[in-house]
């Protein structure tokens, strides 16, 4: 009979996690530890066999993550803390990338049938396909849809747009542009729907209204596309002295295009994000941005996975992960927040 | 006997790829020409069945990707110029991650048996695994690793080091500083390695040598790592007037902690890059880098893993991607450049 991880675990003196990550040449075990299982590896014939380990337990310890794109690095940023997560809870995981639309959501999930469980960041599919499909595999949704039938994870949008507005009053602002809004005969992402909802409710929570022609449509929230709402805000020389751009995209590509044209932020123009991108915190100024906690989003994504693959009947979840505003340089100046950062 | 894609394609009037396109939900159809595959669709009863084609072909479309990981913007853009390149051969693409040493690396091969082959970003697996892996199933390696018995893409580090430094030379930079270098005891990755001899064949061919207390040694290369290598620079003291950065990040973060210290870029240091990141042309000032065009580095990647499928017996082939400098502000300065970009 051949030997069992527990064979290798009994006679090194460790746990079978420990073994497993041995093997599996994962970090976290100390040399002598990596070198009295690998002797006792050699002395036990233990092979690790993963198609034998999935016959035994019926599950393959790989989960799944379908996100849009990666060129973004909103999805780049949350497929790596997910993998993280992932690799905490000793899974395995493999991607996919989607599309824009969501086009490849289906496929992805067809064509990946060994997976434990998937999460999907979800675009595209119709709401009647998804819980099909959640009804079928462990499923767990991220973004910004609505459907309560299914485990999900999202982000307190509303308080984001919210923390966002009322800092740019708390600065005395009163000409606020917004950059990011639907366009009219354009498909609308869930994100930019919900945002635009929220800041609505904003508004009308601080019985304020904006000059309509301060706010801009985007379809896409990538750094051109932000440079080009700045350009029209400019161009079309209604005062502002704010702007709120619905991601951080949107607002890196406003800061360069307000540079070029001799605009001082946050002196001139105050302007405020959404995501806290790696790169808003290098930027110059430093961007001001709602943070949507990405590392507590995708441990809350894997959990409510990990739930779900053990118990397929309890009932779905929705996680909200919360949302801090940071403060930095492209509202509130000075740079003297960077040598404490 | 079920209809097949051939009978949908006949009676449609189009190519069976087109039908393929429209079943599979992707875009490059006009809407009429959709309706009418629908059509046919439904009036020859087909079912398109990714597990009877897959059968029927012994191949699934599906290739996989491993990249060490997602939270450097670098391996986020390539993962996403693959997706892209794979699609554009009307192939699925699943994503590892492998973990910064390239841990997961034998562990993906293991546990995703049924891809058609694979493109690995080769960080920790040993040359002669990989060689035992190239010889089971389709494998593409990319990444700065020599390894000729295996397909394989890099790009052209020699000619960019020689660009980047070329550059800094003929703007009349006397006291170059570089940052990125191989730290003593540490792990080096590849592309650090290959950098460094390349710098030191560049200053051969220029009969210079540098400073010692300038060649700043970081094992990590995003943009912490970088403002940590320029606060060193500013500390001790001894003048500079250029830094040649390793990558992107090392430079953007360079950009960051110079500016916090109020030394003017270019005109006091000159700073250049290596990736050419979509952030780097939005940073400020925009940023001088070497650009290794990743578009066609993926493009070169998939045409081989393609290639290899097809013709499992052809030789072993290595493709060097070009590079091209990008002088933007951070050495040239004036914003002149902005809006012609």
């Amino acid at each position: 009979m051949p030997a069992t991880i527990n064979d290798v675990a009994t006679r090194a003196g460790v746990s079978t996690k420990t073994v497993s990550r041995v093997v599996n040449d994962e970090p976290g075990v100390s040399p002598t530890t990596r070198e009295r299982v690998l002797e006792a590896v050699r002395e036990t014939g233990y092979a690790p066999d993963p198609a034998a380990r999935s016959l035994r337990t019926g599950r393959s310890q790989v989960i799944g993550l379908a996100v849009p794109e990666l060129g973004q690095p909103f999805f780049a940023e949350i497929a790596d803390r997910i993998a993280q997560a992932a690799r905490s809870h000793d899974l395995g995981l493999v991607l996919g990338v989607t599309g824009e639309q969501g086009q490849g959501e289906a496929d992805f999930l067809e064509r990946n049938p060994g997976l434990d469980g998937t999460i999907l960041y979800w675009q595209g599919l119709s709401a009647a396909h998804l819980s099909a499909e959640a009804a079928r595999r462990p499923l767990v949704v991220i973004g910004e849809y609505d459907h309560d039938a299914v485990d999900r994870v999202t982000m307190d949008n509303e308080r984001g747009i919210t923390l966002a507005l009322e800092h740019l009053l708390a600065l005395g602002r009163e000409r606020l542009a917004v950059i990011g809004l639907p366009e009219p005969g354009v498909r609308a992402h869930a994100a930019a729907r919900r945002r635009t909802a929220a800041l609505r409710d904003a508004l009308t929570a601080h019985d304020l209204t904006l000059d309509e022609r301060l706010l801009v449509p985007s379809a896409e929230w990538r750094r051109p596309d932000g440079a080009r709402c700045a350009r029209r805000l400019l161009d079309q020389a209604v005062p502002f002295d704010a702007i709120l751009a619905f991601n951080d995209g949107l607002a890196l590509g406003a800061l360069a295009e307000l540079r070029a044209a001799g605009v001082t932020v946050p002196d001139d123009v105050a302007v405020t994000g959404f995501d806290n991108l790696d790169a808003s915190r290098y930027s110059f100024p430093s961007l001001t941005t709602v943070s949507p906690r990405l590392a507590s989003y995708a441990a809350h994504a894997v959990d409510l996975l990990v739930a779900r693959i053990e118990d397929p009947s309890r009932a779905p979840r929705t996680e909200v992960a919360g949302v801090t505003l940071m403060a930095r340089d492209s509202t509130i100046g000075g740079g003297a927040l960077w040598p404490s950062r």
